[in-house]
C-alpha cells in the first residue's frame, strides 16, 4: 500500500512536515537485535537540516523517540514505532504557497488526488517523511550486522549538475564521505562542488544531479526471480524518493551501447567461489545477486522550490506569479546519500530475511 | 511476493520455458468487461518469436487459453487464468549449458539461491515468462478502455545501440512503430537498426538499447504519494523485465544537467485545465499524475547468449569455455517494445483502480 | 503480516502494555473525511479500564492524540497516526510474573516464539493493543456514514457463564446495551450479571461468556469469494481478540441439528427487494452479504489471570506456584463490547472500499 | 486478495465448475522438495465426488496436472500451477437455476456483488474450488516433512446433525477415519451416520454436522501475536470453506460455562519441556502454539441444493418455485474431511515459513 514498503522486514511511515511529527512502524524486525537510540539518532543527524552551511537553515533537532517493540535494548520481535516530533514549524511561511500551486511541486497532484492538501510545510510531500526511513534502516542495519556481517552500504555523490566525482566504487570509504559535508568520495570536487551550490542558492536557484551507491559483501542468492528482482526493488525504492527521475545499475544506459560480447561479466573461479572478471552486471543477474559488487546511480532533478518568481496558478484556477518562500536546499544530494543508503539498506534487509523463510531443510 | 505484481489488479505469472506451458493468473479484475482471446492473440503475436526475419526463429505459435474468469465473452470478477503450451522444444540445445553457466545470465544466481534450476530453456528465466504479462494486460487493456476510454500506451525502439530515432512522444503512433519490424518511430532509422541487428547477429555477437514509451491521457490524481509512487512502480516495473539496466522518467538523467529555474515546469490555465508549459517532469509530480503526458526510457543490456566462445564456470566449479546454442535474439528490443507496453499498462490499471476505491462520497 | 489488518483500509497496530504508548497507523482511508478527537475518544472511553464497578481498577485516560494524516479536521488521505501514551504503569506488580509463566497466558509463548518478551504489564499481549483498534474504527466508522449512510453495528453480552440474555438482533438498540454497566441488551439480565462478575472476583476467579454482534442495513455485494469471504474475515477478526475460543454466524454449530428443507431461506420479493423470509444465514451466503441482518456470536474465555495459587513453572524451567497479581479484569465482556464492534467495522469499511475499486464504467 | 491465501507459502485459486478446469498456483514454496502427481492425486482422490454411495455421483477423475515449479521430481522454488480439468459437464442441469435463484446458495449474492454470475455448475461457488486448495496442501505437506517432520493434521466426522460420534484427539489415526466412507473415527456410528445420509438423500433433504480436526507435534512459536494469530489464520481458513457457519478452538463456546480456575491449564515440566495439565487452551496461547495437540472443530450446514420444491425469486424479481436438479452431495462433511486437513496444512506450513524468516543469527 501507499506507505508500506516490503514484505518481511516491513516499515509504514506517517506523518506530515507540520503536524504532531513524523515516523515509522516497523513490522517483521527479528527479536533479540540490540538497537539504541543513538543509533538511530546519528542516521538521523546525517540527514537532518541546518547540518551544514550548504543545506536548509531550518533547524530541527530530529530526536528520535522508540514508542514501542523494544525491551532493555532488544527488540521484542513487535513493531517498533519511532517518531520524531516536529518542531520548527513555520505556517506563516507557506500561506502564499496554498493558495498557488508550486511548479513542479506536489502540490498540485495532491490537490487532484485527495481534493484536500496539507499545504503548511509540504505535508507529506515534504523530504522530513524520509525521517522515517532513515530511522527503520538504522534498526535494518543491525539485523544485517547479526544476521549477515560484513555487508557495507556507501552512497557518495557522484555529480551535482555538470560537476562530475571520480570515485572508485570498490574502494569508495563510508569515512572518506562523510568527511566532507557536499558528501562526495572525491576530495578534489568538494570545494568546487560547495561553491556551485553557493552560487546557485545566492542566485535563488538550485541544482540537481547524481547519487551513486555501492553494496559491498551482499551474499549471493538474494533477490526473487520475476517482479521483485533485487534490482527492480531497488528501482522502486529510489524512484520513491521525493525529486528521483532516474535509475541505472551496473553498466545502466552506457551499456547500451557494448555489444554482448563486450558486456558479458566471464565466469571464473577464484578462491574456490565463483567469480565474474568484469562486473557491467552490477552484482545482479537474472534479479538474483551473484556475490559481486552491486552499484547504482540516481538521478536527483533541482530542488522544485526556489527563490525566484516563477508562473504558476492559484487553486481556484487563475493565473499568477509565485516569488517561493521557507527554508530549502538548493541542491537535495548532500543530504540524501544517506536516504540512499537506507532505502538500499532496507531492500537488502527484506530480501535477506526473505531467502531465510525458504532455505530448506 | 516473488511473481505477483499489481495491488488490486493483481497478476500472477508461472511457468517455465520448456515444461507444460506459462501463463498468468489475473485476481481482482472487474466483472462484466468484454475480452476476447482473439484481443489477448493480437498482443502474444507482437512479442511471439519468428515474427520476422530479425528476432529468433523459434517458432511457437503461443496460442492463449481462457481457462477461467470468462462467461459468454465477459469477465466475472474471478480469477482469470490464461495458460500458452510450450510447443517447440529443443531441450538438447541446452545440455552443455546445463553443465556450465552462461555470462551475465541468470544461471548461476538460479542455482546460488534455490540449489536447483530448469537449465532446459532458461527455465523462469527465459523471456517466455513474459507471456503472462502481455496477455494480462491485453485484459487490463479493456478494462482502462471502459472505466476511464481514452487512454493511450505507445512504446518504440528509441536507440540500438549507437543509433538513435528521433521521435515525437507526443504524436507518434501506434501504426507508425508498428509498421516496421524494428518497431521504432522513425523511419529514417529502420533500416540502418535492421541492418545493424542482422550484422551483430552475422557476427554471433548482440546489441542492446533503449525503448522509449509515452502515456497519453492519463488522468490527473494516480499514483500514491510515498512508496507506490507512479514512476516507482513503472520503474519497478520496467526493471523486472529480463536485461534491463536502467529507468528514466522525463528528464532524467540529462535533467540533472538543468538548474531548478530552467527545469521547473509553469503552470498556466489552458481551456479551464491546470496545465505545464513544459513537461520536465514527464506527467507526474511528488508520485501523482499529473494530466500531462507520462513518458520514460528503459535501458536493454546487449542479450548475454550470444554464438560466440565465453570464458565461464561449470556448475561444479571448473573454469571452461561455452559456445552459446539455442535459439536467441541478437538484439531483443523489437520484441521488448510490446512487453514495456504491457507492463505500463498493467501500472496504469492497478493505479486507477486503487484510486476508485477511494474516492469518496 | 502480523501486527496489519485489511486489505484497503488498512490498520498497523504498535505498543506494548508498560512503554512509550500504544496506538495505530491508519493507511487508505479516503480523504475529505470528518473526523474529530471526540468521536475517537468516546469509543476508548467505552473500552477503557475504570470506567465501572465491574472492571479494572486500571485507572488510564487513554487520551488519543491523532499524529498525522488529519487537516482542519478532514482527513488528509494519508496515514492517519493516533497515540495513546501509557501512564498507570506498575511494573512492580508483574516482577514475580516475570519469572514465572500465567497459565493460558501468553508469557510462555512469546518467549518460545523470540526468545523474549516484555513482561511487564503483558507487553504486546495486554488487552491495551486493542485501543488501536477501537480508535482506527472510529475512524471508519465515519467512511461508513460518508460512503454508505445507515450501516448499524451493534454488540452486546449474550451470556456469562450460565446467565444467558435475550436479546433480539433486529431490534436491540446501542443504547439499550450502553445503559447498563454490563452491556447486556436483557434488562432483566443486567443484576445477575453484575452480581455473578462480583461474586466470582471476590472469589479470585474469573468467568467468560459470548457476545452477540448485528450489523443491520449492509448492503448486498459485500465480502469476496473464496479466502475473503466476509464471515471468514469476521471470524479472524474476532479470533484475533485476545482470549476468544469461538466464532459462529447465523444458525452457527446449532444449525446443524436442522434439514436443509429447515435450513435454506427462501427467497420472497418485498418492496421491489429480493429478501429472505429467514435468515439461518446470518445476511451472508457463498461470502457476500445478501442485504439481511447479519449476525454472529464470539465465545470468550473466562480471564487468564485470576488472584489464586496456580501451579505453573518458571521461565528457567523449574515448578512452582503462581498467585496472580494486577489489576484485571474478572471478565472481559463488558469492556470487549465496542472491540467487537470496532472490528466488526474494520471488517465491513475494508470490504465497502474493496468493492467500490471493482464497480464498473 | 480475494483469491490468494497465505503470506509466503502463498496459494492462488482459480477455475469455475463449468469451464476450462481448476487449480492452484503456489508460489513461494521452497526449493528441492521432493512431489509427487501421484501424492497430489491421493489427496484429490479423497476429496473427489463419485467415490462412495454417499457422495454425489458426479464422476470426475480430477487428474492433476502440473505445469510449471517442477523439475525432476523436485520443486524449483518457482511457482508450482496444478490444473485439474473439467470433464463431466452437464450444463442442462442448470437451465432452470440460472433463471431462480437457488435458496441459502451464493447464486443471488454473486449477481448483487458481480452483475454476471457463472450460473452452470455453480461457478466459482461450486465446491469444485477445492480442488485447487487439496492439491496445494498435498505439496505443502511435503514441505512440513522436510523442514518439520512429525507434524500430523488428522480431521474426522464428529456429528451429522444428532448423531455425534466419539473420538480421541489424542489417540485418533488417520487409517481409522479413512476405513470408512463417512470418515468418523468412532467406529460404532459409521453406520448410523450413513444410514442417516442415505435416509435424508431419499427424502430430497440434506443433512450438516461437525468436523473437528487435531494437529499433533506442532512445535511452539508458530503463530503471529496480534491479527494474525494461529488461531485466528485457522478460523479464517475454515470460515472460506463453503457451508461453514461457526468455528471453535480447545474449549471453545463450552468454555464459556468454566471459571478461570478450571479454565486454566496449569504448566508442569515434564521431560524437560513445558507442558500443560489440561488443554482447555485447544494449542495456542496468544496466538501462539504452546507445542500440545492443537485441536478445532468446524461447523458445516446442511447442503442449500436439495431435490425438494422451494420458495425463491427469479433473477428477474418475480416469486417463483424451484425444485433442485443437478448431482449434489445430501451431506458435505465426508468430503470436507481432506479439505479442512487441507486448510489445516495450509496454516500451518505457512506459519512455519513465516517463523523461519525471522529466527535469528
Amino acid at each position: 500500500m501507499a506507505s508500506t514498503f516490503g514484505e518481511i522486514f516491513r516499515i509504514h511511515t506517517f506523518g506530515e512536515s507540520h503536524g504532531g511529527g513524523v515516523g515509522v512502524v516497523i513490522d517483521g524486525c527479528p527479536s533479540r537485535i540490540a538497537v539504541s537510540e543513538a543509533q538511530i539518532q546519528v542516521e538521523l543527524d546525517r540527514r537532518r537540516p541546518g547540518q551544514s552551511e550548504i543545506v536548509t537553515p531550518r533547524n530541527e533537532a530530529d530526536r528520535a523517540e522508540i514508542l514501542s517493540g523494544m525491551h532493555d535494548g532488544l527488540t521484542l520481535g513487535t513493531p517498533i514505532t519511532i517518531l520524531v516530533r516536529n518542531t520548527d514549524q513555520r505556517p506563516a511561511a507557506y500561506d502564499e504557497m496554498a493558495a498557488s500551486y508550486r511548479p513542479s511541486h506536489a502540490d498540485f497532484t495532491y490537490d487532484a488526488k485527495f481534493g484536500i492538501r496539507a499545504a503548511s510545510g509540504g505535508g507529506r510531500a515534504s523530504a522530513r517523511e524520509t525521517i522515517g526511513r532513515v530511522a527503520a534502516a538504522a534498526v535494518a542495519r543491525q539485523v544485517l550486522d547479526v544476521f549477515h556481517p560484513g555487508i557495507e552500504v556507501v552512497a557518495w555523490v557522484k555529480s551535482i549538475q555538470h560537476l562530475e566525482a571520480s570515485v572508485d566504487p570498490a574502494t569508495v570509504t563510508a569515512e572518506a564521505v562523510e568527511s566532507n559535508i557536499v558528501r562526495t568520495g572525491d576530495a578534489a570536487m568538494v570545494e568546487p562542488m560547495i561553491a556551485l551550490i553557493k552560487a546557485v542558492r545566492a542566485d535563488g536557484n538550485s541544482v540537481g544531479g547524481v547519487i551513486e551507491c555501492v553494496i559491498r559483501g551482499c551474499p549471493a542468492g538474494l533477490g526473487e526471480p520475476i517482479f521483485d528482482k533485487l534490482e527492480a526493488d531497488l528501482a522502486k525504492a529510489m524512484l520513491s524518493l521525493p525529486a528521483t527521475k532516474g535509475f541505472e545499475i551496473g553498466s545502466g544506459f552506457a551499456g547500451t551501447q557494448l555489444t554482448g560480447r563486450e558486456h558479458n561479466d566471464a565466469f571464473r573461479m577464484q578462491d574456490g567461489r565463483v567469480r565474474t572478471t568484469t562486473n557491467h552486471s552490477g552484482g545482479i543477474q537474472g534479479g538474483i545477486s551473484n556475490g559481486e559488487n552491486i552499484f547504482f546511480r540516481v538521478a536527483f532533478k533541482p530542488t522544485a522550490t526556489i527563490m525566484s518568481s516563477q508562473q504558476t496558478v492559484t487553486a481556484d484556477g487563475q493565473n499568477t506569479e509565485l516569488l517561493g518562500r521557507g527554508r530549502h536546499d538548493a541542491c537535495v544530494l548532500p543530504r540524501a546519500v544517506p536516504i540512499v543508503e537506507a532505502m538500499a539498506t532496507l531492500v537488502l534487509t527484506d530480501h535477506l530475511l526473505r531467502q531465510r523463510s525458504r532455505v530448506g531443510g
